[in-house]
């Protein structure tokens, strides 16, 4: 079969010549005469590829020499447990003598994924969760997660083991503004003023789609591959140097211990390849930001993004103004990479003929339903104007049905 | 280039046709238009294809139903934290009052890897480590791990938390027989005799290669993808369903919280895709295990790989007759997919002269040293035939030198 448009969440589109490049690297890496799937990790080809794959991150987004790049495994579900454990360490070593209670999580919740991860740390345990803003009570129906909320509700704690933020909602649709005086952008101006802070920030379903923002002032950035660089089974770790603390003498204070795997000073003490890291998803990954720097890097795709996305919102309000669509998100908080919208009448339809163009992957998340498009890096601008023609054509159609 | 003989330790070689068919699967999978790295991991397709590989290990392993198959990341190292996390929460539920001084982790040293797995236990705590035996001090220089001790030096608990052993160790090339009644066997017939035990092995190096002994008897079996299967990124789990345990509870009981990912209730409970799995990875193992499967299954593979490593002994044997090679290992524990040796005089030329004849990756680990030619399902007769041949020529044509 031909390939298709593929809008999905994640796992999701790749640039087909990457594909085709990592088809032949599947039966032989570099010239090597052995699979990129078969070769050691340790092996010097691989070695001199992972360094070049760590390059290319850094060069794009600025990464400054305070801060270290990790992969591994597990993706964000991973990381949700793995900022808790290597954080609170952090702040057991700096303060070994405060009780559990007083030690302070900081979560910022506007939508399913911050929620999750907000659970993981209540189930933990080791520390007292302080839910900065829950973005809910502030939607439009006071139940949903539509919005990034106004920078007078934000609670931030004094000296807080974490203050977590997910940078864009892929179930829900809501992203932070990366214009830093927008009112919907995270407001880093609130942030305690003192000393390093414990800044992490889930990328997952943004990571390479535009510069990062502050990036300097973060603690953990990290980013499943599987929305725009690459396969399932890689996470990316950028980390500030301070957070790679030793686990084992925080333990030995009183804090919960640390899975081995899930120790950032382990990981980066052994250039990521402690244990054998995620060979095949990392090369695909590399050859993705490879592509990704020919075309411009990170500031080519934002501002192809952002021209994708404003098509296609556009597309939704032509639809809303005639009743048929239904925009989720308010306005200044939707998400570049995934739109979400309710089609008001028969969704099924609008699905079926969507399929028989041979656009797929268009269902909203099950937990939230509505149709969902994901516009991640791979989603090129004419498969954009193709989905964004549909919805038109879908509009006039059922319109002139409507008047018949 | 052409394809080279990879003897690799893991990653390692895996057959020609499964790549072939990865490659194309990379652009299409079964047909949908969308490749497999690009795939939803809950689509119905990518679902169907999972329960496959699932049914394609327990057919061939003869996996009762008192065991679930889980797929997940982190490799071997993961599951070193996983089991003590799990296996500790299930002894506090069944006894909420011991002290932790009271909870035993039984662990058996035959090698590199199960010494990590006992370290790991050690620095997570929450139980006491009991060496059931140090296979090094039965070794020819008391210090290496070159033997399967004699039954009647292991001292298992009475009622341990778990008991571990490491079924073939990768890096000293040693391996406990398959067969129940030989000396060099895990003495299954010492073990507790009450109740369902929490028998754990690693079987990350030997998984496929033939059957497990005595499947049923264990509570938890892990392995690695990257050695016999498919690319590193995926850990395959066979767990005992006693031990899909609730691990919040045995953490309000004490016991060490369990990150959610490595919750083997979890994981069965989400069917492996509660977060997203490697889905590429499982794709390439999935491949392999139907091949297997047509081929004979590991009945077919345990015979193949035997004859293999009868014939690599048999050479080093030779040499070691004319004083040129030397088997790092004792006889009756020797592996059957690690075989190590050393070169007495020029290792680095012998070297030289198989990379020169295309085949590669023959060093041992960095650890130990000397030569490790790693014979796993995928390196085939005819390529153990050629370093056979190789060998016996470097042999000839050294004793010839020597007599000159």
């Amino acid at each position: 079969m031909s390939r298709v448009i593929n809008f999905g969440a994640g796992p999701s589109a790749l640039p087909e010549s990457v594909l085709q490049e990592a088809a032949l690297g599947l039966l032989d890496f570099d010239g090597t005469g052995i699979g990129i799937a078969e070769i050691s990790h340790r092996s010097k080809q691989f070695t001199a590829f992972l360094n070049d794959v760590e390059s290319l991150i850094c060069t794009q987004l600025e990464v400054p020499p305070t801060h270290s790049i990790l992969f591994t495994q597990g993706g964000g579900t991973g990381q949700f447990s793995a900022i808790v454990l290597n954080l609170l360490a952090r702040h057991r070593l700096l303060h070994p003598d405060l009780a559990n209670e007083d030690r302070v999580l900081d979560y910022v919740i506007t939508g399913s994924w911050s929620k999750k991860a907000t659970e993981e740390a209540r189930r933990l345990g080791g520390g007292r969760v302080n839910v900065v803003v829950d973005a809910r009570p502030y939607s439009k129906d006071a139940k949903s997660f539509d919005n990034i909320p106004p920078h007078n509700t934000y609670t931030f704690s004094p000296d807080p083991a974490l203050i977590y933020y997910c940078e864009n909602e892929t179930v829900d649709g809501v992203q932070f503004s990366s214009d830093v005086s927008s009112p919907n952008s995270f407001p880093f101006h609130l942030l305690p003023q003192e000393g390093l802070l414990p800044l992490v920030a889930d990328y997952s379903s943004s990571f390479m789609s535009r510069p990062i923002t502050r990036l300097a002032d973060h603690a953990v950035i990290y980013a499943g591959a599987q929305k725009n660089i690459g396969p399932a089974g890689l996470t990316i770790i950028i980390v500030r140097n301070d957070c790679l603390v030793d686990v084992d003498a925080a333990a030995k204070l009183g804090a919960i211990p640390v899975p081995i795997s899930m120790s950032y000073k382990t990981l980066a003490d052994g250039n990521s390849v402690y244990n054998t890291p995620p060979v095949l998803p990392i090369y695909i990954s590399g050859l993705v930001l490879r592509r990704m720097k020919e075309l411009g890097g990170v500031q080519y795709f934002e501002q192809l993004n952002k021209r994708k996305a404003d098509k296609l919102y556009a597309a939704i309000q032509a639809g809303e103004d005639k009743g048929l669509f239904k925009a989720k998100v308010q306005e200044g908080s939707r998400s570049l990479m995934n739109v979400v919208f309710d089609v008001i009448g028969d969704e099924a339809k609008f699905v079926a003929g969507a399929e028989e163009k041979g656009m797929k992957a268009i269902k909203g998340h099950r937990s939230v339903g509505g149709i969902r498009i994901s516009l991640y890096n791979a989603v090129t601008e004419e498969q954009t104007d193709a989905i964004v023609e549909y919805m038109k054509q879908f509009v006039s159609d059922t319109d002139t049905q409507g008047q018949a």
